[in-house]
């Protein structure tokens, strides 16, 4: 199934260098260093469209294979800060699959009904379905982020909610769903030159809120928020990855390796014919 | 915006072509005559490239039109019979937009909760939110297509549809949702060929059903079908197009063509910033 190393590179060189791990800090890694690409810049671009090429492939097989009565499922969950590339990652490489396979839901501010709920009511309704390829733009992480960052409730009940969440996410790896948890990880320059561009160009301002610098002001809050969701939340059956998001173009090849890697390892075949293949065709054969 | 006419052929005439209006037939419609392509297949494969690059931008400034709040949203519509090209409608032309704000549905057989419900349904709960593109791979066109030929409801149940269907669709074009209704047209020679190549390709088995020969002895039930669906329900806000299905390269052109005609005449807007930009920029600026 495809070219499993590019340039001595094998996608699971990649996963290994991004994966978190108990005892991991955050502040640690980098958000810039391109330490696995194949190459240059142009170089990395290249591979990567290969990668993606090789994903869509993989991603038709999955949906066959969900057409076949198959179970298996790919949930990728994005998080990051504002601007970190949650949107260009989903069009620039989820964009190359079929879009009759994949399902993307953006998660905002709660509404008035699901706040009515537990906090992972939404969360469960938009599980993939059976040969799906469904994308978490923010996540159930969110209620142990910006709810713990403004205090939306209070810690006796925002601490319980990362063994929730790992109860959670392990019924649904247990019900067929590979799942993929990915921080784009930005450095707080990169953001104020993100959002500067965005102020820039008034084709970009719909991108905008004023209250992204509200939120900017409590970056430490936040790494500190994900530091804990990430620790106590990588587990093995739904490890957390920390990608380097400052340069777009390895940023993108690092997603690229881990959607790859998953798609191989889940090996998504087309079912087999369950009908009688040599008499449908002469029964068509015999038709008008 | 974008290039109205490639080699001569104005989006409005293609959409002219293919228009369905009372009193037309069915049957005389070609399902392969390239009629409006721009040139050969080659010429009109790179010409339908720029239209659907074309779409891609229209796309996300209907998407931002939508987070600006904006109500406008687009509906395609896909009917036609088994292999006409449904799927790789979608793939190919409607696979270039940001999936983010694209949202697919395919209607199969209704599930029990569905039958428990008026037809219309299980349709309203997937048209699209503001700002976005949705595709009905199949719709509401079902319950007096498949229905009517194999008397799945009385007649008098199912000879009630064509008003309620109108009816709905006012109610959604009148809501801010641009509808286009687009039967793929092939011959049931193409159909063969096409059923043939599934069966004599292992990795197409999945696509292929014991039930499509079946359904093809009733050819002419379903053409008689899809002319009284034609005529009842081509409305000036909701019109039907057949599209000529037989040349996959030339049903892509009009498809695509379709959809920007629609686009451009919606003309989405990036919406103007809701905040004070100046401000912004200071605050920005002056931030860690």
């Amino acid at each position: 199934m495809g070219n499993p190393k590019v340039r001595g590179v094998a996608a699971s060189d990649v996963v290994d260098a991004v994966t978190f791990r108990p005892g991991d800090l955050l502040a640690d890694r980098s958000t810039g260093d391109p330490a696995t690409a194949p190459g240059d810049r142009a170089e990395t671009e290249a591979a990567t469209a290969g990668i993606v090429a090789e994903l869509a492939g993989l991603q038709e097989q999955l949906y066959a294979e969900g057409v076949g009565g198959g179970q298996r499922s790919l949930l990728l969950l994005l998080q990051g800060m504002d601007t970190s590339g949650k949107d260009g990652t989903v069009r620039r490489v989820v964009g190359a699959m079929n879009p009759a396979g994949v399902r993307i839901t953006s998660f905002k501010k709660p509404t008035p009904e699901e706040l009515n709920h537990d906090f992972l009511w939404r969360i469960d309704k938009q599980l993939p379905s059976p040969g799906e390829v469904a994308v978490f733009n923010r996540s159930q992480y969110e209620d142990v982020l910006v709810v713990r960052v403004h205090d939306l409730v209070p810690e006796t009940e925002w601490s319980g909610r990362y063994d929730k969440i790992n109860e959670f996410e392990r019924r649904v790896v247990d019900a067929g769903t590979h799942l993929i948890k990915m921080m784009l990880h930005i450095s707080k320059d990169e953001q104020k030159e993100r959002l500067g561009e965005r102020l820039a160009d008034p084709t970009k301002h719909w991108k905008y809120n004023a209250g992204d610098l509200t939120e900017r002001a409590f970056w430490e809050d936040y790494q500190a928020a994900y530091q804990d969701a990430l620790t106590k939340c990588s587990t093995d059956s739904a490890p957390w990855y920390v990608v380097p998001g400052d340069r777009k173009w390895y940023r993108d090849w690092v997603v690229a390796n881990l959607l790859v890697h998953a798609l191989r390892e889940m090996s998504p075949r087309y079912p087999p014919a369950d009908f009688d293949v040599a008499e449908q065709k002469r029964l068509l054969a015999a038709a008008d």
